[in-house]
């Protein structure tokens, strides 16, 4: 946090049939249902997240990320990035507060990689689903399906992972926590954070702009990853991989698809990251390991299969 | 245990180079190396195992499984069931005690699938490694690799799946746990068992007659599956697949490969059995998930790889 | 299974309230309530037991345990063992058949510790709760609570060991797996079994015959030991102890009160027996290892609140 | 990291007996030991860390902690927090790269609860324990006992709460996470973050300065703190209580002294922080279940034994 943005603060995802998607993001995944708007839009959120919402599901004609979203400390820090950014060069869109209920003014603005993203101070806080603040509970006993704890992170494909870093390590405060080189020195990965996670946002080398790979989803155990593999299967959700270790973050992981075709992770574990530790480097001819710890190979599906 | 028949008691195994074969079976799965005789076959056992071995390798020009063997109760019993094979028409080779070290005599015998079988009620019993049976601790502090706590049982293809049953079944009191039937009825995988597990012995259908698919090791949980698969991918073996779940017995499992080309399973879980139950059975159609339960289709190598 | 007894079949409690019993057994357990019958009785069952029923609740002024019962292969089997029952001097009572809902004739005798038990052979048999045999999936996903896999045992207290131990074994084919002895090799701790599991009914050494211990109830792995504790917290549910593990048999437990009194288990693990295992060992003085394997001392409530 | 405090960078205890002291801290925990001093200290970390040490042992008559140290982000940063100090009041005493091998130039001061504190911005950073950071494996094959991941925190007695939250608060950038609060509202225990973890350290109202509860070690996973409590078992050392759950952070614990009565504690799990939540406040007459969520009672051991 060396620029005061704290944490992913939502994604707005593009579905294509509403009611298909809330049997997956919530009956599913077990997100928590808090809000709908008057666009139609519905937000969740996971139970251990303390804001109103951290996805919104927009009904639309192709899947996709319409936007990814970082909370920052306070209106303050807002304000001095949204000159840091401009003094960066960067082009930014104001969002009125309210145009996603329940939210502050929102900072807009597209990375080098295409990909538009957000940040805001502001957000109705309601706390931790069905345990509070006062006397807390360890968990709240009507949790459905994965039980997701919270929207974790994206991985997206672009063209400029140099320029997004840039842009995110200097303006942003973003560090470098694992990356992919080739032989000759071209960074094909980027895992890119501001907490204690290895990655809050990543960027894999594409040579398009703009695509969207996964959205991913915190689970508390292996044992729950198992559980998520056994829901995806009972409920005939289409499987990409896992479960599986990762090498980058050496988190447990499993890959599916919602019924939109937009790709969906939920992982448990991952290293811890401080800002004085130096990037984890692999590798591209270790791609495979990398990715997918066990096998050590990619699947032709998690390379181009994208929205 | 209706006919006295208590568990699958050793399986030998052809490795072709005696080196590797250790390194893999005792330094990566984490068998005790308990004895070696003349012939240079070396003999293991699972840190649980109350008996002096329950693997025998034996190096030789080409993988395989030269036979597997069941414990019955105790000499009595033994005699008994020699008269039955006999009266059932099977032929009955006596191996004398001391064949292999430790063991007392054996009656080996060939099922219809064309694999051999043996029978044994004297072995050596040295008791649990490391921890014995006066106030015991939990487990031994020195245990290598993945830790494997005993033989479980294998998966064997052959083409009389029905005489091998009957064979089991009537002379030597194995249940049908699980089994694969295809719309006409035949039955394509048969889980037999003698014990509260759901397969002591496994065989799924196959033109040819004495394959053998996998030998299998039990684990004590899902977190010793992804320690399993963590060690396959730092020792560079040959991953089959997984971690995953089966439909079948729905054991969590991972597959890999010795460095001869046997197959091996490291599993946890599995469905209890009683022999007041009546078999499971999984459609034809439904064997990719029957098999492996998250993927939902099988993987051409899982059914063709055999040795 | 040398004598057909092949596990324990059902329990049936005293409660002294059954709304508050079934919030425990059924809501907080989570058994599946299966049936009631015209003498108030309630019927419930973990979720992988195929038989109708395996706890039954019955009403009454004081808690305990009226009687357990094993099922044995057939009624030739009940048979037998009548006959084997009388031959060794037992006094055997008829219980007809629907006396229970669902449950074939029972035979009921005292054994010497004054404990009532029954043997039966016939029990309707609906099937795994909510996955049946056919295709079935890994697990149902409305499961309540703690997830009760299984009735799996009880640990009774009372005088004579030696006559209950030699009915056990001689007639019921039942094998000593674990016991305490004393310095001067008084046995002064059972535990006894019929199958792979280290004990399908536990005996202590107690002044007053026919005390309840515990009912226990097997989970499906360490994680589920910790969600019952924190349920167990979050339901203001009597404590014992736990989570822990035993020194006896290693598994892995919490002990806690229904509204009533009486102590239940749940647990998971335990270390796997055959019938050619020689008893493990503890000695007396190590008791509170054996019970309490971390603590390595026993409460005092554990050894004297009994019903 | 408001302020640039990053972490927990070290903790200097004292034992009355080095080779007893190892004997814990290295084979049973699994700190990896990485240096030793002249003066006698020994200098040892959790594998997953990436300086050079964390936790410093110094023979001495009597047990305790020396001193805690933070890390800050760089050097310009300990320069900003030395004149913070000062200007808020503290005396900072100046200690020398070097005095602690490996360690640059320290700050240390006294808090108001009478514990000795220390800044420092530069350590040698070999990296985590056998894995590196290039191309790492998931972990290291030879890691002993405990395996534990990383001096996590400590849990400190002392007097002025108030004081010590308020400078820590105010120039350091700590959090307050985690409170429980008197009817009439005093402060008595305070969980102070600068992290996403939620403490980084924690203090209880006691009417004495300087004393010291614990010092805590993290694990990855609920079944490496069965591991722990059965290598606390095996090695007859002296626990506290555990495994259990936390109410406040809702980690998973176990607790137990070293040789010279020093408590340590090894978890896993636990709530994440952000600095936008608003504390979680705990009422006095829940203090049993905000320590012990299962048994919701304290023990008087973990109250009154300090060092």
């Amino acid at each position: 946090m060396k620029k005061g943005v704290i944490r992913p603060g939502h994604v707005q995802l593009r579905v294509m049939n509403m009611n298909d998607a809330l049997a997956h993001y919530r009956d599913l995944l077990g997100l928590i249902e808090t809000d709908r708007d008057d666009q139609g839009r519905v937000y969740l959120k996971g139970w251990t997240e303390v804001d109103q919402f951290s996805v919104v599901l927009r009904e639309a004609d192709e899947p996709g990320m319409d936007f990814m979203a970082f909370k920052v400390l306070d209106e303050a820090t807002l304000d001095k990035l949204h000159q840091d950014l401009l003094a960066y060069g960067v082009v930014v869109e104001d969002i009125p507060a309210g145009e996603l209920k329940g939210c502050g003014r929102r900072l807009r603005f597209v990375a080098p990689t295409g990909h538009h993203f957000e940040l805001f101070a502001t957000k109705a806080q309601p706390g931790r689903y069905g345990i509070g603040n006062h006397n807390p509970e360890a968990w709240p006993r009507d949790l459905q399906g994965m039980k997701a704890q919270r929207f974790d992170h994206c991985l997206l494909y672009g063209d400029d992972l140099d320029g997004t870093y840039k842009l995110f390590h200097e303006v942003l405060g973003f560090d470098l926590c694992e990356q992919v080189l080739t032989p000759d020195g071209e960074r094909v990965a980027q895992f890119l954070t501001v907490s204690m996670k290895s990655h809050d946002v990543a960027f894999i080398k594409h040579a398009e702009k703009n695509k969207f790979h996964h959205a991913s989803f915190f689970l508390e155990t292996w044992e729950d990853v198992l559980r998520a593999g056994d829901l995806i299967s009972m409920t005939n959700t289409s499987i990409d991989i896992g479960p599986t270790r990762h090498g980058i973050t050496h988190g447990q992981t499993i890959y599916f698809f919602d019924p939109s075709g937009n790709r969906n992770e939920v992982f448990c574990g991952g290293d811890a990251f401080y800002p004085d530790h130096p990037p984890i480097t692999w590798d591209a001819d270790k791609l495979g390991k990398a990715i997918f710890y066990h096998d050590r190979q990619l699947n032709e599906r998690f390379l181009t299969v994208l929205t």
